[in-house]
């Protein structure tokens, strides 16, 4: 097994934050500062485009370490953040930019796109956990969950359905396509976010995979709003789900 | 105009719970046991076949005062509760309960039904509001907001579209036939709560009243599960919701 090497710490706002590599791999792991019991463990899957410590994966790991007191782990996903996009990822990418310029359907390249990448992550993401599950303030016995926007919803849903280790997971929509059949293996408790008026994906395919989930309860949060619009209270939202799921009682909300 | 009459008063877990009438309608104030100045106003519309104290509303009107500090003020519909049935009212009810004893359809009556009750108790909200806002713990500026459930979203929706002290509403979901175009004149805040698997109303029925809303903010929470199973932590958010939209900033959350 790979081990976790640390390459650098910091901490501020009562969080402690220390870059990690596994392998090639380049990863963030965010902790309390005060605490030094074991915790439970979120993992957060980035956006397509963004990285690890993109403002949307700070913001909810800042709710989760100070509000629930637990530890968040993003790595980032192939051809992101610190890590070389490969002569595939470049291609993609610019196949992407052409169609995007041209008003043409973005929806294949996408979909295409990230399914390659979701089949190198889960394999990353399920040694990543091995990894983090050697630190004593994590545990091999600890509740992990999962969050995931857009890239990091079409890499969550194939490893929630495959990671028994996952028990409670955070979706924000993506396209259903290649996911669908994944989804319907998902019994954990889900909550799902979709943009009512997403200009990307259509509300059908949104509604479709959350109707997908086989999960006994599961939650859609369905705002008014476009793509990129989802209200910053759903990660407030979220951050209460995992403190139901994950066995921590308390949790006050900055509502 | 009318005044409210007080006409019980108990208190028990922070919560003074006061029986008024107004005329010929009962109903019922909670308010804060430690507070004395002004708070913001919750109305609530119970649900068909219950009425103003049911479970329901006490339990949303103890996570509303005792932990917001609001004032939550229930009314009982026409022939629910403390108040007389008429002659239609017996008919209406018996066509239902032969409809649902038979296995037919029920939508078409409980949707003719409730439209009445709503023609009725619009003006009936009205004036309950015109006067708690006379009393001093209330006021006439304080914000306002509005939760139903069934027949009181069949109310809601009409009294909300032309109330326009009414700030901010929670509206748990009911056939949407003669509300669509009285949801489409909604432009405040709303937070709306159908159940993915309702063996009543179905999901496209559910779905056609959330979009029919005009607000900008509005925000749908679909749960797995059938009608009469919305889960418990709908209530706490409703909660929040309030808390966000009339002016209190700060609610522990008993997640």
């Amino acid at each position: 097994m790979q081990t976790l090497q640390f390459t650098a710490e910091s901490s501020s706002d009562g969080m402690i934050e220390r870059d990690f590599t596994l392998g090639d791999v380049p990863g963030v792991l965010w902790s309390p500062a005060s605490g030094a019991g074991r915790a439970p463990l979120v993992l957060m899957g980035h956006g397509g485009g963004t990285h690890k410590k993109h403002p949307a994966m700070a913001g909810r790991a800042q709710r989760l370490v100070t509000g629930c007191g637990f530890h968040v782990a993003v790595i980032d996903a192939p051809g992101h953040g610190d890590r070389p996009r490969t002569a595939y990822d470049e291609q993609e990418i610019a196949e992407l930019r052409r169609a995007q310029a041209a008003g043409e359907p973005e929806r294949q390249i996408v979909v295409r796109y990230n399914a390659r990448l979701a089949e190198l992550a889960v394999p990353e993401w399920q040694a990543t956990l091995d990894a983090l599950q050697e630190l004593p303030e994590i545990g091999a016995d600890g509740p992990v969950g999962y969050v995931g926007i857009g890239l990091g919803t079409a890499i969550g849903v194939p490893l929630v359905a495959i990671e028994a280790r996952i028990t409670a997971a955070v979706f924000v929509c993506t396209w259903p396509d290649v996911l669908l059949e994944k989804a319907q293996r998902i019994t954990v408790p889900i909550e799902f976010d979709l943009q009512w008026d997403d200009e990307r994906i259509s509300r059908e395919a949104g509604l479709a995979l959350f109707d997908a989930f086989a999960s006994k309860e599961k939650t859609m949060h369905a705002n008014a709003g476009r793509h990129m619009e989802l209200p910053r209270f759903e990660a407030d939202s979220a951050t209460r789900f995992f403190a139901r799921h994950l066995g921590r009682t308390t949790v006050t909300s900055p509502a």
